[in-house]
């Protein structure tokens, strides 16, 4: 037995692992900070390609630094026709996310310097992964519906390429301009569960491929990335801005969530959700769905309300809320929802992972290893004494 | 900043996170217990088949129990042909534990259940992985060697049929012997790094797959799972008994370690490693090659006693150290010994993730998700101001 009781069964809430440069969020005022810089202020006026320069490289880029960057990225997309082959033999409905968690490690087999782990190299490995992951999904939605897989248009930025990639034809200016506010906006969030686990994994000094699948595998969970997927299946049952409340009542009655509000960290809306509602409404409107948005808002005004008079507590929006029918209006399919936020976090994945290698290795003992408290009393509190197969 | 710096950039070392009842490591006492049992009563007189049970089940098998699971396994051995197909896509110099990563979510994708998260449907995601994992190591040395698979034979256990799929015929008794107890020696070890990382990503709901998959890539790092490699290359770079002082002094005078001694955890000679050692003996021998043997018992002798001098401490044999010629004398690939690792603790992984699905979604709150120190003053105290690119 061990004496810290406290935080033994708590998901760590509360215990400090590491110190980062990389981002911060003080849920209390609302606030998300990479790198110095307010997510807010980045938003609408950089390209995920400057963030994911500010994430790896510590600074925005100046205007040569952004243009060898983006060469860099554009020269690192293409995904080896091994990796094309090996996507073609997968069942069609396997679940995206599995998908491309098998892929990384498949882009591990192609780098021909794996065992180099100089800061240079594995900086590669991070553009390699932050170009390809687009085209991975985009190919996989491709072979999975039965159509040719379209290659990366050079003429292209990371954002419009990947709705290019995906669907066959160049994305509208708003199109693209929303979908760059979404990868800026998902590209990084500190210790969330999906970058701790890339930090544990590389912490063993396993190389960035290994820590970056285990990323992916910690967001494919319903309660980390699957979030938005969420929300939209759940706009889906409610069909109708009518319908609102009478589902709010009866989920609430239930003792089920509404899903889209609440966060572990955030205790005022989340800003990035605020960002995000404008850009839903433009894009549900210009498909002729508008509802979407209609009953994402009456969502949000009545279980605000209900929280308030149920059970005198306020309830927040999370990023998930309006990222749902953005992406849905976007003509992205519900499944890819969480993928596409794999595209934007590979940034933040990267990024740690360069951090712990390098930094955190100096500034830390070893690899993640913490203490359990054994409490299987099997036996009372002697240990078993053991029988052999013809006693048992 | 947060108020409990003591533990900050300590890899989690004293902070207990979760209450198990799966095993219990006194590294002080030299003990590892499986579920109330001391691994060396367990060592030599069970099979693998019979721990993976006590793991899964929290029960010895009686003599039925044992014949049921035995035959789960079996059937479940076979590789989808499809998961061969891609195999045959990777390049033959692919990392083998990549390999395995990759090889996991595609085994997902052949769920026909996988949205399906019952304690059964989990259950046998558990059994699956275990039948499969030597499948997969065993197919991908057949094809990096182009050599033809060898289908799994049903008239071998576990352990024999593993190295029967690996070599192309059944091995003798003893190499059956010796691989069933590194399997039962390697199958559980609480909260390691690949463990937690397992566990940690299951705590999102991501999948048992999805789980498995971090843990495979936690194990994959070379202060984790890779150490008994680096011991195996080791005796080779010593090549010869007489060599062991000399290397052990300029090693040491470097200030570089002698891999297979010292332990995170035990503060006495991993009894694991005292049970491989008579093993590793008999099967250098057996090959002709006793220097293997050899050289590591000298290595151990005069390495503790070079610490003694040196350093006024002890070290201790940890379990890598004794695996390394054991395996190596079995015929098995150096770059295989991790894989061979993970087709043992795939029984403790999905054990684990198993608990924390059913178990320690009840008693903890959600999924893991710590705290961080921000510590990027990249504009003093305050927010940097955004410069648009033209100033920059």
């Amino acid at each position: 037995m061990n004496d810290n009781h406290s935080i033994i069964n708590k998901g760590l809430r509360g215990v400090t692992v590491a110190s980062t440069k990389i981002s911060d969020v003080d849920g209390q005022a609302g606030k998300l900070i990479y790198r110095g810089y307010l997510v807010q202020d980045l938003a609408e006026r950089t390209s995920f390609e400057e963030i994911a320069h500010l994430l790896l490289f510590e600074k925005l880029p100046d205007e040569k630094e952004l243009e060898n960057f983006t060469a860099r990225l554009k020269e690192a997309r293409d995904i080896p026709r091994e990796i094309i082959e090996a996507l073609k033999t997968r069942p069609a409905d396997s679940l995206p996310m599995d998908i491309l968690q098998a892929s990384i490690p498949m882009i591990a087999n192609h780098d021909p310097d794996i065992g180099n782990y100089s800061l240079e190299a594995c900086q590669d490995r991070a553009v390699s992964l932050i170009a390809k992951f687009p085209g991975i999904i985009a190919a996989w939605e491709r072979i999975r519906s039965g159509k040719n897989i379209v290659p990366p248009n050079v003429e292209l930025g990371h954002a419009a390429n990947f709705l290019y990639m995906l669907k066959g034809e160049t994305p509208d200016d708003d199109a693209e301009h929303f979908f760059n506010v979404g990868l800026v906006l998902h590209a990084e969030h500190s210790f969330n569960a999906s970058t701790f686990a890339a930090r544990e994994v590389a912490s063993t000094r396993a190389h960035m491929y290994a820590a970056v699948t285990a990323g992916v595998g910690s967001l494919s969970g319903e309660l980390h990335g699957g979030a938005n997927v969420r929300v939209m299946e759940m706009l889906k049952r409610i069909g109708s801005v009518d319908k609102v409340e009478d589902y709010i009542n009866r989920e609430l009655d239930a003792g089920r969530v509404i899903f889209g509000l609440g966060h572990a960290v955030y205790k005022t809306d989340d800003p990035r959700a605020l960002i995000l509602a404008p850009m839903a409404e433009i894009m549900c409107k210009k498909i002729g769905e508008s509802h979407w948005y209609d009953i994402s808002k009456r969502l949000e005004e009545k279980t605000k309300a209900a929280f308030k008079q149920r059970k005198r507590m306020d309830i927040f929006l999370n990023v998930d809320f309006f990222s749902a029918s953005l992406y849905y209006a976007m003509g992205i399919p519900t499944d890819l929802f969480t993928p596409v936020f794999a595209i934007s976090r590979i940034a933040g994945w990267t990024a740690h992972v360069l951090e712990e290698q390098f930094a955190g290795a100096a500034a830390k003992p070893a690899l993640y290893r913490p203490e359990s408290d054994y409490i299987g009393d099997y036996c009372g509190p002697e240990e078993c004494s053991f029988t052999p197969m013809d006693e048992r």
